[in-house]
This record gives structure tokens, C-alpha cells and sequence, in this order.
């Protein structure tokens, strides 16, 4: 039987109550809209931990005032059914009132990491998603959280906070799930027209070129605009140097109105 | 016997093993150099809760570039024996290194209770603040935090950062303790000279006269340099109105090198 709980105190009780059964907790943040990349983080967790909690919240704080915060899809019946063939045992689906009730001040920021790229580009992005993380991992106190590597630069943004705060919870990045085409499942995807749904898959295999050709294909891609297409230092997100271990490629990409992110890892 | 645990894994494991036996948690959050302030506070937690942690941690990001961190006081061993005598269980004692390890980045601010006051006047306090309570209150997770009225800003981002963070501890804010003349007790009144000692009860004094006089007698202080002394809306930090319920004078008085507050309740 899936639970439902709709606010931090139901969280927190539910989830004292599985840690003094002695119950490992895995926790898979969305924002709903679930598509097989989620369910693979929901399976995964499920295998590792005893009790998988999934929450489901829109969060505002990580939407700027021209993006999609209105129109992105809610589907909460078909992500419950989702949520239970995965394997979760329970799903926290909270109010903006229940996360950021009236008098709400409190901001957490992280600093290095979010300087490029997302955080260049979407000013308060990673407020709101630090904020909203840090939030969701003090009540539901995991021990391992499950984070999908699409949003790679939230990733390290999210390993970052759990480990400054002292959160006591195992970050887990896990690899990006593709259509067949090779196009990264997003929630984003169903915004597409079928002639941008064709051209997308085109992101990933510009990426898979390296950093030497990328630019160029994704400059190709028809009807797209590429935002930005840069090779990091996976841990700081700075420029490669000599001593980087592991290097990503990232790009955004905007197809008509919506905005698709992905990334490649780059062998040295 | 009083436990010492140097790291947040291990105050975590420990609060954990507590919360496993059935215990109630209390927490007192301090920067050493304890006095009688304080050991009312640890004496109400231990009546309050099963077992009591107190944190000893000089935190540099709540001091600005030319405040006293350096020369705080650290009293380790008397405090060590405060603790005992007052109905600790364990020390919370990190090192900076453990608080802040290289490539710490993240912050959390308070915005709103934090602006007036001493929030104008010492840029970045309340950040280090309300990021170090995080931390201790995350890692620590009591049931109940005792703070004192003397730091009265601090009480109000302190409770503002509990709810919004959705950290399940109640915050319980504690009388301010004064010495038999008056003066409220404070780890900064060793740094006083005979004369500023003498002097420095009359803060107190001046408050008791209410939000009409204060302000002329705290200018007759002998050798004091009045930094503000403001009534405000003991809840929003705001300027009282029509519906403010809880009014506060409050305070900031330099004695030669030393800075000192006190606050009191003003009945409507």
C-alpha cells in the first residue's frame, strides 16, 4: 500500500517511525511528471533500502518569472501507479502552503559549483532547488537520496549542500536514461512538436562527437538554439586543467519554447 | 560521565543511538565560555529532556573582519565542568576543520527578522548564524533547542529558520540571566575594565525606563557609545503598529573596546 503524506511533520513521522523499525530509507526527489528516468531511481532504491519514499512537488523557488512553472505537466494519477510498480512505499506530495507557508524567509545557497552554465543562465535557479533539497532531505532524514545525471550541475549542487549541512544522507547520482533515439527523457519532452521531437535526439549525438566537434553539430540541429555547450570539471565545474580526473561535456539547447538540457561524461 | 564528540558523524551516531533507546533530545548551542546564562539553560534541558548535548563552537563566519574572534575566550576546561555540574550529557567540541572543510560552500540566510538591528551593523552575522544552527540542529536532530533572550535577534532567526527548514525541533527561548546589579550576563563581560563594569549595569537600567527615556540615559553613561536603541514588533522585528502584540527595546552599547546588548519586554 502506497502512503501519501502532504507535509514535513507527516514526512518526519513516517520516517521515525521506519528508522526505529530499523529500516534503510532511500528518498527520490521529482517533480512529478514521472517517466522511466524516475522509475529507474525509484527501482534502484527499492533494491538498496528498505522503505523508498518518492516526493512529487513543483517547486516555484526554482522556476524564474519567464519559465515554465505554470504549464509544466502535472500528472499525479499516473505517477502514483508509477511510483507503486517501482517499488516506492510512499509518495510525499506537499502544497506550496505545507513547503513555504506565509512568513517563509529562509534561503540555502551554494556558491562555486552553481556559477556556470544553469546557475549562469537562470538566476535563482539553484536557490530554489538548494532551498527545496535541503528542505525535503531534513524531514524525510534518508539515508541515500537518489538524483538522476541529466541535471548534472544539480547533482554536484545537491552533493555539495548534504555534505556542508551535515545531512548524514549518501548522495547517488545515477546515469541518464535515453529514448531509444538516444534523447534524454525528460518531463520536458512532451512539450515538443513533432518536428522538434525529431531533431532532438540530435543534442545527445552532438555531445557524443566530443568537445572538439559538438559546437558545430549542435549549431546544425534544425529549428534549435543553442544556449550553451562547454566542457567542466565534473567536481568544480571549472575549466578542465591538467589535473582534472573526470571531465563533462553539458549543453542546453532551447527547440522552439522549450529548453532541453544533457551531458556526456569525456574520458581523459 | 560527559561525552565529548568532535564531529558531526559522530554527534549524528550518537543522537541516533538516543533516539534508538527512546530518549528525548535537548540541545544548548554556545560558544564557550559558559557562565550562569548558560547553565540555566543546560539546567532547563536536562529537567526538560532525557539527555543533553551542549555545543561548544566559536564560529569565525558569525564574527566580521574586525569583531573579536581571535580573542574571544576559550575556557575549555571550566566549561567542561559547567557542563557536568549543570546535567550534561555529552560536549558537542568540533574543530573549525570539522565545522568547515576545505571546499565548504554553502550558506543559509534569514531575510526579514534579520534586516534592522544588528543585522544592519554587522554584515554577514547572521548568516554565519543561521548557517552554523543548521548545521548543529541538523546534525544534533533534538527534540528541543534552548536559546537565550539576550541574544533576542538571534532568538527570532533562529525560530524563523526551524520552521522554514522543517527541522521537527521546538525552540525554546530562556530568560536572560543577570548579574545581582543588573548587567546581563555575557562571555564579553570579562573584557571590561573596573570602570566599564562599574558603568555597564546601567544599559539595564536605562531599558527598565521604557522606549520614552532610554535613550537620553543611555547617552549619560559614562564612557559608553551608544550604537542603537530601538523599540520593534517582538515577532516581525518591524516597527510597532496598532497590532503588534510583543514589543522589544533593544539595545547596543560600546564600553571602550567592548560591544554589549540587553533587550527587554515592553508591556503594552
Amino acid at each position: 500500500m502506497l502512503k501519501i503524506v502532504a507535509t514535513p511533520d507527516a514526512l518526519r513521522r513516517l520516517s521515525d517511525r521506519w528508522r526505529r523499525e530499523g529500516r534503510t530509507i532511500g528518498f527520490v526527489p521529482t517533480m512529478g511528471a514521472l517517466h522511466e528516468g524516475h522509475a529507474s531511481l525509484i527501482r534502484r532504491a527499492a533494491e538498496e533500502c528498505g522503505r523508498v519514499v518518492v516526493s512529487i512537488f513543483v517547486n516555484p523557488k526554482q522556476f524564474g518569472p519567464k519559465e515554465d512553472f505554470a504549464r509544466y505537466p502535472r500528472t499525479f494519477a499516473a505517477d502514483k501507479k508509477l511510483c507503486a510498480k517501482a517499488g516506492a512505499h510512499a509518495i510525499y506530495f506537499p502544497s506550496a502552503q505545507a513547503m513555504y507557508p506565509p512568513g517563509f524567509s529562509t534561503t540555502v545557497s551554494v556558491s562555486g559549483v552553481t556559477a556556470p552554465l544553469e546557475g549562469a543562465r537562470r538566476p535563482g535557479h539553484f536557490d530554489g532547488v538548494a532551498t527545496v533539497v535541503a528542505k525535503l532531505l531534513i524531514a524525510a532524514r534518508p539515508d541515500r537520496a537518489y538524483f538522476g545525471e541529466k541535471d548534472f550541475q544539480q547533482l554536484a549542487v545537491v552533493r555539495r549542500l548534504a555534505a556542508d549541512l551535515d545531512l548524514g544522507c549518501a548522495i547517488v547520482g545515477c546515469r541518464i536514461v535515453r529514448e531509444r533515439d538516444g534523447l534524454a527523457m525528460s518531463s520536458r519532452n512532451r512539450y515538443l512538436s513533432p518536428s522538434e521531437r525529431a531533431a532532438a535526439p540530435l543534442i545527445h549525438r552532438a555531445l557524443a562527437l566530443g568537445p572538439g566537434k559538438a559546437r558545430a553539430a549542435m549549431r546544425k540541429i534544425p529549428g534549435a538554439k543553442l544556449d550553451y555547450v562547454e566542457l567542466v570539471d565534473a567536481d568544480t565545474f571549472r575549466k578542465p586543467t591538467p589535473k582534472t580526473k573526470r571531465r563533462r561535456l553539458l549543453a542546453a539547447v532551447r527547440l522552439g519554447a522549450t529548453r532541453l538540457i544533457d551531458n556526456t561524461d569525456i574520458s581523459c
